[in-house]
């Protein structure tokens, strides 16, 4: 039991618990389990409860909290599914949770647009699964099933970005309660637009500090009349991050391509019964016409040959894709049954391409100097990759050289050119890294758009800045 | 001559034009043509010269400036080509234009990233002419040959932007001096990231009112392997817009799709010594490897068939190409050919696909029913569509009824949940359209950023708010 979930709430917190509990009855929740189930549950950042959960089922409902808090400076924050990894749900001065979950209309599907307009708790698979037997999908896939306001919320990408985009590029426009408890509407649903500030990309990654996301109106893709998908190992990182740069400067609109290194093979062979060889491995998707994907599969794997990879095994199976993709997606599965009862922490940078391959190496040195068990994989397509790093959370000195080597990974990847959090955003575990990522004029005028927009700084207190 | 042009600065004003003179010598210039040239001088909008004009060499340069200036509470108005359509360079309050054009050195490309470091006053041209040997673009292509720093900063597109997006989609990160003459750096050059706040899309579309542009990190395209480019009539304008509305849905990766009204296509026949058959017309073009562009172009023609339209023309010959782009590019030109000595403005509205034959159809029967003269081009794989209205400004009823055309125009786009500008930007002709646009709480918002970032206000007053 953490210290914070069993803390009395404070006297202005506790007023506003009363006026949220006259006006939602039992939809406002305030037992230790629910709130701890609120708060961070992912990694290894500690789980700090709100004070009370409210269930909101509306947009009327989300103003009205944000009204009672604001009222009595009580901090707001915005819960989607609770798979955010970097302790964005977490409550670390107490305040009210605003449980999005139950908000999952799909308002309308405008299928000649290729749009539709949500509310925040609709996950990804529920609004694939609507959208499927209109021929579109919704192609941002972070790997966990998480709901549409959060991903927006975090800025979340994930293995089809390096053709699709991310959240910034597949939101049409949105609307947010903001501090003052007004709802505000960021954009018409036309494809474009120069009419003022972009307050669409403004709240995307903003992390619930700005406002609490109430609707979404997503861009969508038709499913491609064929797929292919294969499986092409190299003879080493640098090889494959070399085949991948080949690719996209040809032009060839891969639309995934993914790396995991040796032990993320070895460890995907173990937990989803592959026969893969273990050296490094890239997993790729094209989408296209029948000869389209076909073309697009034997452009690459000419390349992967130039670079000594291969031979490039492709299908456009469905199954066989299935299987694949499957084991991708289990890979954090199956990196902790490496290590079982080890806790993991996923590490987040994304370079330029042109310097990825020197980074992963210079990780993996990294790793093995540091004795850590730790295997890679990476959306390298766009220059990010997560290292899993798994430690007991009980051996100090085990958790200081996990620290010390995730410190040292964000030096290099800022040394490069690069970010510190490619997709899984800042929360409380990056904060840290944003003066030497963006200097203090641009963190002084990140703080004064919070100050403008949240002058008594009730939004997810304690995040991003 | 302008009552502006001629009318003496405000003593303010003019201690900061002394302190600038001893700073920048020769490089300030008040003459009246000097200033006249840098304001408004493309459209209906009136001239509004600033007081002074200062020549900017470099980022320090920019900074001195918007730190005198500020010290003074001058107004300062940013410069890159002075093609800006809405008025974006007018000085309706006085204070000192800072042209950028000198800042012109591409600082870096780097061909593995697929990006490039530029300066502002950097034009497409220019840009375009120094990738071509490395087999790369930047795809962006307003018609002008602008500055990137000002289409970064009015949030341009143009007609690639079916498939490549529009500025916003193309700058990874920027430099920017905000109004406290300090220089934010907003991103990384990693292709994507979640650190905080999207300060380089706050800045894009902010047409200089939160900030002078002084650097940009551009992403590039590599040239494609093929382009085929084609011209297809249809019966009539739904049919032309139900063949893109299914071309974009049957997931063809369409590099440019314009229409032509059939006033338009008369108008470019003249211009442009073409032979087309006048009535609604598409001009294509496909990007992609040999099979790939002739696929598409197979594709597009069987969907246009079935919209009772075509033949489809296609070639892959350059020279076929190029006539027919420019021919597109001087639309402009080939419409005030129509009515010589008339003054001409273009209107920027954009819808969702799904609305738009409806849109330019009822736009069409309006032209018609308020007798002017005034043909249609469009980007209509993106729902935005241009009027080019062309009337005498002598003559008082005309000019009215051309400004009541545009009210209705905009009136039926926010009807169908379009925008008032597409890519043109707000600048000073489509303010009073923002509200209904917006609402109240989004541009409270936008004002509570704006007096954040520029308490003072400034930086480029008179625009967008």
């Amino acid at each position: 039991m953490t210290e914070a979930a069993t803390k009395r709430p404070a006297p202005a917190t506790e007023r506003a618990i009363a006026a949220l509990a006259a006006r939602f009855g039992n939809k406002l929740v305030t037992s230790q389990a629910v709130r701890q189930q609120h708060a961070n549950v992912t990694t290894w950042l500690p789980n700090e409860p709100p004070d009370a959960v409210v269930y909101a089922a509306s947009t009327e409902d989300v103003q009205a909290i944000v009204r009672i808090c604001a009222e009595h400076h009580v901090p707001v924050i915005a819960w989607g599914t609770g798979t955010s990894l970097e302790g964005h749900v977490n409550a670390p001065l107490g305040g009210v949770c605003i449980d999005l979950s139950g908000m999952k209309r799909i308002v309308a599907v405008h299928a000649e647009d290729l749009d539709c307009v949500i509310e925040p708790g609709v996950t990804r698979k529920l609004l694939n699964e609507h959208l499927r037997d209109q021929g579109l999908f919704f192609p941002i896939d972070p790997g966990a099933d998480a709901s549409l306001g959060g991903m927006a919320a975090t800025r979340a990408s994930g293995t089809n970005a390096v053709r699709y985009g991310t959240m910034k590029d597949n939101v049409l426009a949105l609307k947010a309660v903001l501090a003052n408890g007004e709802v505000i509407s960021t954009a018409r649903r036309a494809k474009k637009s120069s009419a003022g500030y972009d307050l669409t990309r403004l709240l995307i990654g903003s992390e619930g500090t700005l406002g609490v996301i109430v609707e979404l109106t997503l861009r969508l893709a038709g499913i491609p009349e064929a797929i292919s998908a294969g499986v092409c190992p190299f003879p080493s990182v640098e090889a494959a991050c070399n085949a991948t740069i080949a690719t996209i400067q040809a032009g060839i609109p891969v639309a995934r391509i993914e790396l995991l290194d040796a032990l993320q093979v070895k460890a995907s062979n173990a937990y989803s019964k592959l026969t893969l060889k273990e050296t490094p491995t890239l997993f790729l998707e094209f989408h296209g016409s029948n000869a389209s994907v076909a073309e697009q599969a034997e452009s690459f794997g000419a390349i992967a040959a130039e670079f000594g990879g291969g031979p490039f095994a492709w299908t456009t199976k469905p199954e066989e894709r299935s299987k694949l993709w499957q084991a991708r997606h289990d890979a954090y599965w199956a990196v902790m049954n490496l290590r079982k009862g080890a806790t993991g922490f996923a590490t987040d940078v994304c370079v330029p391409i042109s310097r990825l391959a020197e980074c992963v190496v210079a990780t993996q040195a990294d790793i093995a100097e540091m004795k850590l068990i730790a295997p890679i994989v990476g959306h390298v397509g766009d220059g990010n990759f997560h290292v899993s790093v798994l430690f007991d959370p009980n051996d100090a000195e085990e958790v200081g050289r996990a620290k010390r080597f995730h410190e040292r990974l964000v030096e290099r990847s800022l040394s490069m050119d690069g970010t510190c959090t490619g997709e899984h955003g800042v929360g409380q575990g990056k904060r840290k890294y944003l003066l030497a990522e963006h200097g203090e004029a641009a963190l002084a005028a990140m703080a004064a758009i919070k100050r403008a927009l949240d002058p008594e700084n009730i939004m997810n207190p304690g995040k991003i800045l």
